[in-house]
């Protein structure tokens, strides 16, 4: 078994290759999991994106993403559940068993966190029975508290297994995430709890630097560069049982700026440098 | 007693403003409590501001702020408590009881942030015993989990009372802030258990608003502007016995370019408007 064998990119991390140049890209270093996204996927062609990566023997480990779950608008909502069944639709169709699904924040003008979180549990109520029978696992993602107003009400792992755990482990569970969650104490132990119920629907790393870009969204760090000590995540992962794929997945304006596959490449080599060895 | 009775401007929010010009603005509105700062403190004179404040009848509500405790140096590490003993001598020289702690973030190089939180605890059994015999509080404040790599690993309130609950309440308790602890669901119960065990010291208002600026340091939010219910967290320290100031403090560039008695006009009119009627 190759030390990249639980490896995946994810799309974003080298969205300025097309998903040609990708998968080939993945061929060539011998990469062997693809963490795609809907909206270039979309572009390409979900029956194309689906030909494209099983015609190169990859593996695609999840889809982001689905979510945007929190409105309150009755027609905002019923397009939000709509679409997300797409996201479902689609992630069946690429072969992979995993929807990420980040909530949404709070709508416009609101303060309440407490509502939006139970929104989310209605649309679970509706999203994880259709998920199941499709053979797609919704994969609660909690973001860094930072992003709580705008993209996010769900902000720590506690908070996602709380909704998830109302809902059998094949429907919903969780992504973690380094980054979002390598400040908090007592994720360890909610790592612990998530993997003793089969909950964890994928391990997604970004390092942490500062400081943090206007908007902080396009600041993640390469593995190695930041805050973050991975060993110790794929640790905790480790020992609750997770042996699915490690995703590298980084919004970064520098990295976009690159060359794809120089990208691409380098993130393996740290995976391996930082994770792996 | 006046609607203002409880409100205290922290002079960071109008930093633009001289001493004296802080506090004959405080009194001409009718404002009751200022939130000092060590620097512009020290610039003018400790004992010099001590007068000014006291001849305008003014409470001193905090000095902000001691801290930085998470060194590995020995000589930093040195520095860091003899500045934290000034800064409790110069909090007893102002007349105030309390003192504000930013705990510090991990040191260049490291990825140890329950290391670094338990040299604060080493730290805090230094500092205790000597605030606590002048006659001044500590306030760790648990700031935004944004802040967890470069300014403060003590992101929570749990984890500042885990911190705070090893020495007696009149040496060590905590500060709640709106703007670091509004996104965490356990915060109202970590509140409760402050304020049954006497430790709430100081309670800080700024708003949540977003995009957020780089460096994300300078972008808090005018109260009312965000995504903050203030009632409710005035509620929450209101039910766990907290009688003491409320004090505003904003870091907003914008404010800063503004006229500094306008701001404090304007602040406290929001502080009236947003959680007192």
């Amino acid at each position: 078994m190759s030390d990249l064998a639980r490896f995946s990119i994810n799309q974003m991390t080298v969205r300025q290759l097309s998903l040609p140049e990708l998968t080939g890209a993945c061929v060539e270093l011998g990469v062997p999991g693809v963490g795609l996204w809907r909206e270039p996927v979309r572009e390409y062609g979900v029956e194309a994106a689906a030909e494209l990566v099983r015609d190169a023997g990859l593996r695609v480990t999840t889809l982001c993403r689905g979510g945007f779950l929190t409105a309150t608008d009755p027609d905002a909502r019923k397009a939000a559940l709509a679409d997300n069944r797409r996201a479902v639709d689609e992630a069946a169709a690429l072969g992979t068993d995993t929807l990420v699904l980040v909530s949404g924040g709070l709508p416009a003008g609101s303060r309440d966190l407490r509502g939006a979180r139970e929104r989310i549990a209605d649309a679970l109520a509706e999203l994880g029975p259709y998920a199941g029978e499709m053979g797609v696992k919704l994969a609660i993602e909690p973001l860094h508290p930072m992003y709580a107003a705008d993209r996010c009400v769900v902000s720590t792992l506690a908070q996602a297994l709380d909704l998830a755990e109302r809902f059998p482990a094949h429907q919903v569970g969780v992504t973690v995430d380094t980054y979002h969650v390598w400040w908090d104490d007592t994720a360890p132990a909610q790592i612990a709890r998530a993997g003793a119920a089969g909950r964890i629907h994928t391990f997604q790393l970004a390092d942490w630097t500062t400081p943090l870009p206007a908007g902080v969204l396009n600041g993640r760090g390469r593995i190695g560069d930041g805050a973050i000590d991975m060993r110790e995540w794929k640790g905790y992962v480790d020992a609750a049982g997770y042996t699915g794929a490690i995703e590298v997945e980084l919004f970064n304006e520098e990295l976009w700026a690159m060359d794809g596959r120089e990208v691409l490449a380098q993130t393996a080599a740290r995976f391996l440098a930082h994770v792996i060895e």
